[in-house]
């Protein structure tokens, strides 16, 4: 029997690793906790209702069908066996390999203040963005039923924590859906006087771009109302607003884009881990007195030729996926592997409906120009026919008439009640 | 100040009596526990992953903005006091009305088996739709991992309770599931070994049509692998199947569409009901001795010219609500109401891709031409220009490409996992 590679995930990383490995002389089994592969970078539109679960999400079964040695099994893996070369999974049962690819990613953390996270829900899974879409889109119900002034300005303020790529994302599009989407469909309130505040405890917003491009950035930001507060850091968060230090902040939502942990799985692993938790791969991405064994995208820690980590992006996650399968094959043929080099093909990020930075090495641009470059990008990248052209026609649709169709509110848990208060 | 006319429940009914409303001389207020109107024909499209729930709904508030007079609030109305002319609110506040118009639908019913809903959910919300569709992909996905026979035939058995419109669309969405759209994605299991039952207690299924017409739904569904049974009743149901009299059906999926009851805040009105939980209104829609309040759509009784009550369907609603809208102005022109004449335009249902059946009276037809008839109607009445497109290229593709793109097995309840077994 040819030998068996399970790969862990179908992320960006998981997903790659089996496309490199199929119709190869290999059995592949994909198991993921999820019966989709989610394309993170447009999560945030799921959160601020301009897209539906399904625009940003496709089958894995789907995506992998036409590869019949890759099979997909739905299921969560609990802990790797090393020494006897198994995964055991949430149900016990156990699934032996010839070589692992693990691609778990990460998930948000609190920094130790886990008792924030019902205050400040983050985003990571399509559970999280229906979350935040339900908090933003009831906030503005409970303030147009609200007749205290004091509350109605808590409930029309949105505090952003952190100032990464989702962050400014988020308040963006937060500006766009209060200035813009809502105008004219409430009575008791002026959607446009709610407050956005950005907070980033590091001295910049975007530390990963250049200073002109997160001036840029910044710029926009203003446009759209949105207070950007750099150099401060949350003290604490409860249900009703934020702490920055001395100053508080009353808000009727929170949300987290601050940081991020790698999945608890490897752990398991017995290899060396970094202080989010990565763990420290060898230069062909295997683990460390496992050559059979690979962890690649935000699971791994890997430095780039400066010394510095390299990000979690999906750029990451997909080179390093090819580059595991690629080795995997050629030590089946006795070749030996080789290190990996990241190839940056540039940063993007976007800020709102025509505002966006773009860094790529050679050169740097922001505003329209950007935007349509990262639209371009992310139609392109999105899987499958079938979004690609719904995901067209709703943006074309959302950017001519200002509407954000998805603005349902759903009620998480089965129930005929959407729990107006 | 203009007469206050409180409308609670934005269904077909709601709605169409608020646009009725808009820009005349009164004052409205739309009450409903969503933010969202629901295109409840379209439902189960979504619970068999074609549509997306922001295909299928849109935001009530959206739908009204540009009626001045019109105000939207979310909330939930617990009871009516008819003699304070006053609505009380989830949370306590009253809302007081110079005229009401009761437009809360109806909900399934159990026929006093309430503890059979967790082993066979209904389909009214959207919440049900997710859960439904949630429940048909975890069988597949759970018979892959399966190792063992009986238990893997279990888990390919499908079970729908009710053979009206609804469990017939159910039953033959589920055929094509199972024959075209999985059949390359499984390694373990054929898809097409799925067993789909449809259990109908009356004498025939489609009650409402003539003959000839349920005679063609039966064949449609035939081709499809549905086995129908006519003049069975189930006695139980469990996690584990059903029972028909003395006959066991093993199944891992149980769908209800056998009941409806009308919503109970109607109870409140202290009005007479039929059986189903119905107002008995006055021929102009007004409750007997409350020529303020009005009941219309699914949870008013009122009899066709044969005495038979008119069914439970959005062309019944609407011309209900328009009705009462009418009513209200001329009342407030110390003009009389008049009778409430419904105008049939006929009846048609669904059976899958290419096969339908209507009914106009003057004209009866099945097959293609039914369903082209069906699909034109039903884009053409779908609420929202973005909706109307999205929908039409995302069946387009379906169609072609026999793909359901929605096939997302999300979870209900703000959590990671998404409990595979």
């Amino acid at each position: 029997m040819e030998p068996h590679v399970v790969v862990i995930g179908a992320g960006f990383g998981g997903l790659n690793a089996a496309k490199a490995l199929a119709r190869r002389p290999v059995r592949v089994t994909v198991l993921d906790r999820h019966n989709y592969h989610l394309f993170q970078p447009l999560l945030y539109q799921v959160a601020t209702a301009t897209l539906s679960p399904g625009d940003v999400a496709s089958p894995i079964r789907w995506i992998l069908r036409g590869a019949p040695n890759v099979r997909v099994l739905l299921g969560e893996a609990v802990s790797v066996d090393t020494a006897g070369r198994r995964v055991r999974l949430e149900d016990g049962s156990l699934l032996d390999y010839d070589f692992l690819i693990v691609a778990t990613g990460s998930s948000h953390t609190y920094f130790g203040n886990d008792q924030w996270a019902p205050c400040a829900p983050g985003l990571k899974t399509l559970e999280d963005a229906l979350e935040i879409r339900r908090r933003i889109l009831l906030a503005f119900e409970r303030a147009e039923r609200e007749t205290d002034q004091a509350r109605r300005q808590e409930l029309l303020t949105f505090v952003l924590v952190g100032g990464g790529p989702t962050g400014v994302e988020l308040a963006g599009t937060l500006g766009e859906i209060a200035r813009q989407t809502l105008r004219h469909e409430f009575r008791s309130i002026d959607p446009r006087r709610a407050r956005i505040v950005l907070v980033e405890a590091g001295p910049a917003i975007l530390p990963s771009f250049p200073r002109n491009l997160r001036e840029a950035a910044r710029t926009a930001l203003h446009r759209l109302g949105v207070d950007v507060r750099e150099g401060t850091a949350v003290t604490a968060i409860d249900q009703h607003g934020v702490t920055l230090g001395r100053e508080r902040l009353a808000a009727g939502t929170v949300l987290w884009t601050a940081g991020v942990t790698a999945s608890p799985l490897v752990r398991t692993l017995g290899a060396p881990l970094d202080r989010p938790g990565r763990v420290v791969v060898a230069p062909d991405l295997s683990v460390p007195g496992h050559p059979e064994v690979f962890v690649v995208g935000d699971a791994a820690a890997v430095l780039d030729r400066h010394g510095r980590p390299l990000p979690g992006v999906a750029p990451v996650a997909i080179q390093q996926a090819r580059h595991a399968a690629r080795t995997v094959l050629n030590r089946l043929r006795g070749r030996p592997g080789a290190a990996f080099v990241y190839r940056d093909k540039g940063n993007l990020a976007i800020i709102g409906r025509g505002a966006a930075i773009a860094d790529l090495g050679w050169i740097r641009f922001s505003g329209v120009f950007a935007w349509l470059f990262w639209l371009f990008l992310h139609i392109v990248e999105l899987i499958g026919f079938r979004s690609r052209l719904v995901v067209l026609v709703q943006w074309a649709v959302a950017y001519v008439t200002f509407q954000r169709s998805v603005r349902l509110i759903t009620n998480v848990g089965r129930s005929d009640r959407s729990e107006p208060s």
